[in-house]
């Protein structure tokens, strides 16, 4: 039933055709946790500064995630990144990102988070992922993501931490290039090929897909007319999936399953997107998060009945 | 059951990273009428020159297709496209455009041709579109496909002619030019606003998605390892969604229907980027057709039963 996920805890500021904020509660680790925080108790491994305060845990506490891995660095301060969205948000321009505390990062994991039995390796330095992945080495199922900085400097480390996961989860663009493969169906074969079981694709607005040994599965994005910020939309839908994986500990880790968790993904990303930073995920409810993956269900079906075609 | 497709009729000369082929048929009616083919009678309207001979005939006729309305124009040269698609498919350079017998086409519709229950009107120039629509003027659903070009050349006459068809049928980025509106749900809102009860936007790798008075339906490309040549994948995925409707007369245009015929051009565009211009589509079968329709179900079934969550 645990769940570990060890990654970034930031401020953010952003800016986007609506409006502007200079200090959001964000990073990839909070956005995950706040969300697999709905389906499984969620352990959070992290550096902050001296600027990260009660306000900021008492977001992450109101959710029930668990902040004891919480490294306060004395004197430091927190990862900041600042962005600006276009008025087509799928374009993104990042203006400032500083490292901070993030830069002498080690993450050091209490016993508690090391028996996880699911853990998340958000994107980080890759030898950092692999370190953390062998402090959890008894996790029933363990995930990674990436950027394209760590597959252009940090390629061979990437892999070589690739290979200790059962799970991929990365961008549409970024799986291509980690493989060198234009063709998604093909640089997933290529990822499994290097050991992970299961490749889960982020497709931004067209939705995500995933690749198993049973096959391939393909869920659209819950369409949605007000995105006011996607930061931390891909980050949100990983926590969603894998702590529907967490959530589930008796159950097989089947395609079935692992499909259900792409729908708690994708319907609690969309949700992310509602507001700026957390704060569509502070005032979210089980029964919202529900109502939208029947509505996903609705969006995706269809009768597949033969009919009679023409010779 | 009649459905009549006007537009380009075309040679193309197309070369990617696994070949090069100079005298290919094609053109967006073309596509088409050989998709449609599986599910309705289908009469094709649009010029050819002296160049479109026996062989290129006998490809449509083999299909069923009536080619009563093809209007041969003496001394004339069929239009023909060059084009290079690179190593990554989904970017296409067009290297040549001779319109040919094209430039002076004035769309005369036999009383057949004008008495089609389901009527689509290729990207050609909205004026001729109009004026086809206007010969047309009871089928029971029409549709039309556009181009950048027209919406920055002829943006007015475009929307005038959108005002008078059912459906529009369109890329992700024509939408969203067109209305400018980078959201595609309020995009597809617009749309609606102008007229068309239904909008169906094309997103190429990704899939397609459809806007109705009843909602929004999304599915993704059927998952294939192999892309030879993915011109006409558009139209084709066109014939298919306007050949389903045709074919199903006697029921009434719901969305459940409309879903339906989306899965078979999402079908039968799979199977056309296979190979070269129209190579697949000539040896395909309804039983491979309608294989891929169930397994396409197959690629988006999920089981969206609530599970508790956490508070």
């Amino acid at each position: 039933m645990s769940l570990t996920v060890v990654g970034s805890i930031a401020f953010d500021a952003v800016e986007t055709e609506g409006g502007k904020r200079d200090r959001l509660l964000g990073g990839a680790a909070v956005h995950f946790s706040l969300a697999s925080s709905f389906l499984a108790e969620t352990r959070i491994v992290g550096p902050v500064g001296d600027d990260f305060g009660a306000a900021e845990y008492a977001v992450l506490h109101d959710r029930g995630v668990i902040t004891d891995d919480v490294e306060h660095v004395p004197g430091g301060k927190t990862f900041f990144w600042a962005g600006r969205y276009e008025r087509d948000v799928n374009i993104r321009h990042t203006l400032q990102t500083d490292l901070n505390v993030f830069e002498t990062f080690e993450p050091k994991l209490s016993q508690a988070s090391r028996d996880a039995d699911v853990l998340f390796l958000a994107n980080i330095q890759p030898d950092l992922q692999r370190a953390v992945r062998e402090q959890c080495a008894g996790a029933r199922f363990s995930a990674l993501d990436t950027m394209n900085l760590w597959i252009d400097i940090a390629h061979e480390s990437l892999v070589k931490t690739i290979k200790t996961v059962d799970c991929l989860i990365v961008n549409d663009g970024e799986v291509k290039q980690l493989t060198d493969e234009p063709n998604l169906v093909r640089a997933a074969r290529a990822v499994m090929e290097l050991g992970p079981k299961v490749v889960v694709v982020k497709q931004g607005e067209y939705g995500s897909a995933m690749y198993t040994p049973e096959g391939v599965f393909g869920l659209p994005a819950y369409p949605t007319a007000d995105v006011v910020d996607p930061t931390g939309a891909g980050d949100t839908f990983a926590g969603g999936f894998m702590g529907y994986v967490a959530a589930h500990a008796d159950e097989e880790i089947s395609d079935g399953l692992l499909r259900r968790a792409m729908a708690y993904g994708t319907a609690l990303a969309s949700f992310n997107v509602e507001a700026f930073g957390t704060e569509r995920m502070q005032t979210l409810t089980p029964d919202e998060v529900n109502e939208r993956v029947q509505e996903l269900a609705r969006v995706t079906v269809f009768d597949a009945s033969p009919v009679p075609l023409r010779a």
